[in-house]
C-alpha cells in the first residue's frame, strides 16, 4: 500500500529529455515523462488510449508525445491532439496525466487527486541548484525492495559499522556508541548523531588525509514519505562543537546526501540519490571521487535490502524485534503509518 | 481461448527431419513432431505415457520416435510398439496423436475432435511451390504475444508509416491517406490498398531503383483463424493500373508474403513467414535482399506488439477506443468472435 | 510434502568451513549452515531475528554467526548472544536451530520435533572415511525436479540403455535383460542386478581396458528417505560369481557410489553424490577419471529429470501406466508413501 495525495520523485530532470519519452513505475502505475515542445515535463499513463502499446516506443513531437504505433499524439494534459486518418477526435481519446513539477533538479509527479496537488508541499533542496558552494553529481539505483526497507536502513546507521565497514563505516563500535538527539517533525523526524574523538572511515581517509581522530557528525531529516536530507561532517578531533557552529574550515570534511525513495512496485523501488561535496568545491576529482565511495557503498545497502526482502516476501515479519537503536527507525514507521491510516479513513468517509 | 475444430500451422516441413524430434507448444498444448521412417510427419502429445518425459528428448527409430529415458517407442498415430523388457503392451500405453498434413511447405496439425479433420479445408498457397516464377526464404519467429495482436498489426497498415518508416514504411501519410476497398468473406475478409503516384519506401528503393514516384498496391487476404496472405506490387507512378490488370513489368517491384499465425499460449504465438521475389526470380541475390529487409522490418513489429501485449495483460482493454483506419481490423475480430460463439454454442449442446 | 522426523543431508563438511557461512534450501526451510569458534557445524533459520535479514550474508565470529546487517550475533543453539547498542538480550532475540551431526563426509540436519532426534539413525557410509580402499571424490548438482524423481531415475536402470548409452550404460539390451534380485527392508529396499557376458560400456573400457565381454553387476540400497549407496562391479566373463564372493581381482573394475537426495522445494533438489574408486586405489589419475565420467552421465540424468519435472508440473500424472521394470521404483515409492501416511496420521492424533 502506498501513500496517496502524495508528491513522488519520478526521475531526474536531466533523464528527461531529447526525443525518446522515458518510462517509470511508480507505485505501481505505468508512467511516461516528456519534455514537450516548450520545455515542461509531461507525465501521462504509458498506454496509448487506441490499441494500449506503450507511449514509452513512441517520440515526441511538436504537439507532444507520438504513439510508436499508430500515431496518436498526445500532449501535456493526456489530451489526444492527433489521430492520423481522421478530423475528429473524440474526447473518449485521452490518457491520464499526472501533475508535474521540476523543482531543484528531479522531476516531481503527484499521485492522488489532481485538485490537491500542492506544489509548495514538494521538499526543497536548494544545494542541487547551487554548484559554487555544492557541486555535486547523481543517479538513481533500482532496487529489488519495498521503498520502506531502504528508509529502515538510513534511520538505523549502526549498520555502517557492519554494512559499510571497508568504505563510509568504519569501526562498528563508533556507531553503536554514537551520541544521538532525535526530533519529531510534523511529517517526519529529525536527528543529529555524533561521533567524537573517533578513527575516521576508510573513505573519509581517502577524501581529506584525516590522520588521526576526528569529531563527525551526522545530520538526518526525514520527510514522509520518501526523502532523506542528509548533512555530514568531520573535522580534527576537539573541533566538532565550534565547526558545528561556525562552519567546517579548510581541513575538514562535509558533504550533503539526498535520499529519495520512490515506491516502483511492493517489493521494488527507485534510489535518487546526489553527493554534494562542500570541502573541495573547486576540485571536480573531489566531486568525482566522493560519489564513486558512495556509490559503493549503496550497493553494499541495495545487497542487504534486497536480500531481506526476499526473505521477508517469503516469511513476513512474524517474531521479529525491535532493538535499541531501531528508535528513529520506529518513529519513522510512526509517521508512515499515521498516514495510511489517514488515508484510510478518508476513502472510507468518501 | 483458442478457436478448435481448425488446423494450425505446427512447422515448416523442413523444421522436421532427421533423428531428433521438434517439440513446439500449439494452442497451449505440448506437441512433438518428427518424420517416421516412410517420410511422413506425426504430431504427438509430448509426454511418454509412462513417466511423462517429454517425447523431444528421444529419437527417431525404425518404428517410430523412440523415449530418451526407458525406451518406449510409438508411431505417428500415438500407438505403443515397444516396451523394453515386457511383451505386452497395454492399449492405455499410447499418447495423443493430431492429424497431420504436410502442404505448400508448412506441417498443419488440427486441434479438435480427429473424426472433424478434412484436409481440403486447409489455406493454399501455392507459390511456395514454384521456386521458379516465385523463388522464396521463410523463417519462424516466437512472439511474445497473443496471436490476434499480430493478426490486428497487418489489419491496420497505418502502423508502417510509424513502425516501418525507415525499411518497408516510408512517408506515414501515404499509408493513412491510403484508398482502401475491404470485402468480408466467409472466414476472414479481403482488402486491397493503393498508394498511388506516392514516394517509394526505402526497402522499394533498395529493391528496384525506383527513381521517382511510384503507384504500390497491396492486395491481403484474411483467413481465420491465423493466415494472412499478401500480394504486394509496385510501378512507375501511372502505371498501376495497368500493372494491376496485366502484371508488374520488368523494373517493377512485386512479392508475395505468408504470414501465419498460431497461438502458442494465451499470450505468445509463432509467426511463421516467408517472403517471395516476383520480380528478379532468378537473382538469388534479390531474394536474400528481400527476406532480409523483412525480417528486420518485422522484428519492428515484434517490438511493438510485445510491449502492447505486456501493457494488456496488465490493464486489460478498458477504455480503449477504435479509430477510423480501424475497420478491416474490426471486421477481422468479428470473424473470430463469431466462430468463438459458434464453438460455446456447440460445447453448451453437446 | 516432505517426510519429517527424519535426518537429510545438508551439505557436505567441506563445504561448511571459514568466515562465510552457506546458505541451503532444505525441504523448502532457509537454513544458514556455518562452522563456529570449536569447529562444530549449526544450522540455523536463515533469517535474522531483528529485521529479518538473511544470515548468510553475515560472517563467522568469535562467538557465533553475526549479521551482516546490525551485528547481532547468534550461536550454534539460536541463541543470541550479542546485541550492539543493549545490554540486555531479550529471551524473544533468537532464532529457530536444526540438530546437526557431522558424520561420513556429510553435515546432517534434523527437519522435525528436535525432541525425537537420532544421530543413530543416520545412514552409515564408512567408504568415505577410508581413503586408502576407496579413495573418493564428490559434489553436489542442483536439479530442478522433486527429489523422487531422481530416486525413481536410480530404481529403474534400464535408463541406462537410453540415457547413458555412450558413457556408463553401453547396449539398451544388457540393462532390459539384466537378472535382477529385489529384497524390501524396514525403510527402503535392496536390489542386485547382474548383466553376465555383456558388452562393457565405454566407461567400463576406459577404466580398466577390458577387451572382451564381462560380468558386471550392481548392488543398490534405498534408505528412505533420499540415499541411495550403490557397489558396481565387472570382471572379465566367467568369472562374476567368485569375484562377488571373494572380492574383485586384478584387472577388475569397482567403486562405489553415494547417491544423496535431499528436497529442496517441491519441484526442486540437491543431488549429492561421490565417487569410490575401489580398483586402482593408488592412482588419483583413476579416481578423477571416475568421477569425471560419472559427473557426465549424472548431467544426463538432470536434463531428463528437470524436463520430466516440468511436463509433470503441467499435467500431472494422470494417465501415465506402470511397466515391468518399474518394480523396484514402485516399491520405493511404497515405503515413501508408508511414511508420509504414518506422519499424517500422527498429525491428525497430535
Amino acid at each position: 500500500m502506498f501513500i496517496r495525495e502524495e508528491w513522488y520523485i519520478a526521475a531526474w530532470g536531466d533523464e528527461v529529455q531529447g526525443e525518446k519519452p522515458l518510462a517509470r513505475r511508480i507505485c505501481g502505475e505505468p508512467v511516461v515523462l516528456f519534455r514537450d515542445a516548450t520545455g515542461r515535463v509531461g507525465a501521462l499513463t504509458d498506454r496509448c488510449a487506441h490499441r494500449g502499446a506503450p507511449l514509452q516506443l513512441g517520440c515526441v513531437t511538436e504537439r507532444g508525445l507520438q504513439c510508436g504505433y499508430h500515431g496518436l499524439v498526445f500532449d501535456r494534459s493526456g489530451t489526444c491532439v492527433r489521430i492520423p486518418g481522421q478530423e475528429r477526435i473524440p474526447s473518449r481519446a485521452s490518457v491520464h496525466s499526472y501533475p508535474a513539477v521540476e523543482k531543484d533538479g528531479f522531476v516531481w509527479i503527484w499521485i492522488g487527486d489532481a485538485a490537491r496537488a500542492d506544489a509548495s508541499r514538494i521538499v526543497d533542496f536548494p544545494y542541487h541548484n547551487d554548484g559554487e558552494r555544492w557541486p555535486h553529481k547523481h543517479t538513481m539505483y533500482p532496487i529489488q525492495a519495498n521503498y520502506m526497507l531502504m528508509v529502515d536502513n538510513l534511520m538505523d546507521l549502526t549498520h555502517l559499522g557492519y554494512v559499510h565497514t571497508s568504505t563510509i563505516g568504519g569501526n562498528p563500535n563508533t556507531h553503536v556508541e554514537a551520541e544521538m538527539r532525535t526530533e519529531p517533525r510534523p511529517n517526519g523526524l529529525y536527528f543529529l548523531r555524533w561521533m567524537r574523538n573517533s578513527m575516521p572511515p576508510p573513505t573519509y581517509v581517502k577524501a581529506t588525509g584525516f590522520a588521526g581522530r576526528i569529531d563527525r557528525w551526522q545530520e538526518f531529516e526525514y520527510i514522509a514519505p520518501g526523502s532523506v536530507l542528509q548533512w555530514t561532517a568531520a573535522v580534527d578531533a576537539g573541533g566538532g562543537d565550534a565547526a558545528y557552529a561556525d562552519g567546517v574550515p579548510e581541513g575538514g570534511l562535509t558533504f550533503r546526501l539526498f535520499h529519495g525513495l520512490t515506491p516502483e512496485t511492493e517489493t521494488s523501488c527507485h534510489y535518487f540519490w546526489s553527493a554534494a561535496n562542500g570541502y573541495r568545491q573547486h576540485d571536480p576529482q573531489a566531486t568525482e571521487q566522493l560519489f564513486s565511495e558512495i556509490a559503493g557503498a549503496f550497493l553494499e545497502d541495495k545487497r542487504v535490502v534486497e536480500a531481506q526482502q526476499a526473505r521477508l516476501t517469503e516469511t513476513g515479519e512474524a517474531g521479529l524485534i525491535d532493538i535499541v537503536t531501531d528508535k528513529a527507525r520506529l518513529h519513522m514507521r510512526r509517521v508512515v503509518e499515521r498516514r495510511l491510516a489517514e488515508q484510510a479513513q478518508r476513502s472510507a468517509a468518501e
